[in-house]
């Protein structure tokens, strides 16, 4: 039984930033949570890709022992193409290609059900809470959405968040579900919902954690190299709940070092297209830059 | 003689934010740096207003131990109106009447030439040269800009900010000045002109400092209440110039906690209109909000 579970999305993405341009490249929630993951457990991964979907991509995920076995093929595979312009905080969607992701069954594996860690990638609510369902001990369960949901199924997004212990959402998206520009009243009300902990990521400007009585401020970090900001959100929200998996601890100190694990791996993500940092990244890195994270923030 | 001297303007400000509107109340950007720096030391305040500047506020400053021996007084007061809409980061100017600012001498009286602590707000830099040529000794020099002198006296701009030992600038300013969307190449570019400290502001979401080898992120502080950003930027620097020069202390240990100060009075100052907050400061809430950013990165 893997420690963690990630359920959300494979894609394949066509992107173009400033500092360059890549086509049918491995993306999607679930890959890029389950990799960044991969660094601290050995995650499954529930999604649904395409007949299409290559060969080599599986291997990739195979060889970071990631379990692969909870994942559809049928159709093909979802698309995604965005681009960045100067500012890489927001992508803007050219064109979406549902594909066989309208098919996603989001049913769990029998040997995951009974799984401790749970990580909720962006995907329709209504499928988020049919995965919560079968959850038969559930520890802490984790899940990210977005504006695309809010906007089109408030009530459902509403009902899974009363269900898990943390959600994750961006700063725009929090002002836009709870209708505050203060970014304290949002998290409060996120809170009075039911999840324990709320993190508001900000991208480069790093994440804010909120409990009921306490805050945390995890810092960005500045970049000499960034390439492509595409996955930031999923590797953080994979890296922090692959470290929280593998420590099995959640102390709210334990989650803060999670948070800037997450963070670490969110970082190196930038730094070239699709998942081709990552795949290089050594542990060794990871822990020196988590030490730099450490360094920039003392005072 | 002050232990730091302020240069900088003052202003009448017409305020509008999505939480009230204020005309016709005391602000520029001497006021905000001279009475944030108030907590920590006696600023002397070099800048220009009108005849029709109010008596009250004179009281305020004076009452506050700052010296205004440096303020001339011809013809009007400098007039701004500005707008916030909900993103409280960036004001509108809806109008601006420079009045007697066109007169500004930015003459040092007698007594402060031989000032060790200098902080030169946002002001022509002819102005801040001419500032930087009167001084006689000094030993830590500050200086601030704004995007209009960027665009229209760029060149005058990089001979000030080659005279100083710390730059502070937005984050917009500073992609915009070393045209590049990277913040760190941006403070290195900055630091090879010969400033010893870069600051990059980014308002709600903290502040970076930049050394050549070495890089300080200093939290925002989530705030409950947010009424008016006006000059958050001035008192940040004004908090952080006045404990560097009660300290007189230019490790850098010592300017990250003088950063993590302005940080505080900056963020009180966004509590409410104009200086309002700030008149009602006491040093035990400085103390405790000091003590609540050491709590809110700890990890």
């Amino acid at each position: 039984m893997p420690e963690l579970i990630i359920v959300g999305s494979i894609g394949l993405d066509d992107v173009k930033t400033p500092f360059g341009e890549k086509t049918s490249v491995l993306g999607g929630s679930a890959i890029y949570a389950s990799f960044a993951a991969s660094f601290f457990t050995n995650p499954g991964v529930v999604s649904i890709a395409g007949k299409d979907f290559p060969e080599e991509h599986k291997k990739l995920l195979t060889n970071r022992n990631i379990d692969i076995g909870g994942i559809e093929f049928k159709g093909k595979t979802f698309r995604w193409e965005g681009r960045y312009e100067y500012d890489m905080n927001e992508a803007k969607t050219l064109k979406t290609e549902l594909n066989s992701l309208t098919e996603f069954s989001a049913n769990l594996p029998e040997h995951y059900k009974d799984d401790k860690f749970l990580f909720l990638g962006n995907i329709d609510p209504i499928l988020q809470l049919k995965v919560i369902g079968q959850a038969t001990n559930p520890k802490f369960i984790a899940m990210d959405t977005m504006n695309f949901w809010i906007s089109s199924k408030k009530e459902t997004l509403i009902e899974a968040i009363k269900k898990v212990d943390l959600l994750l959402i961006n700063d725009g998206e929090a002002r836009q579900l709870f209708n505050t520009v203060n970014l304290l009243k949002a998290a409060e009300e996120a809170l009075k919902l039911g999840p324990k902990y709320v993190i508001i990521k900000k991208g480069e400007h790093g994440a804010l954690l909120f409990t009921d009585d306490t805050h945390f401020n995890a810092p960005g970090y500045p970049l000499e190299v960034l390439k492509d900001p595409t996955g930031c959100g999923d590797s953080f929200a994979g890296g922090m709940m692959g470290y929280l998996a593998k420590t099995n601890n959640l102390s709210e100190s334990n989650i803060r070092k999670a948070i800037i694990y997450g963070s670490v791996i969110a970082s190196f993500n930038a730094e070239d297209f699709s998942l081709e940092r990552q795949k290089r990244l050594t542990n060794d890195e990871i822990e020196q830059r988590y030490k730099e994270f450490e360094k920039i923030r003392k005072f």
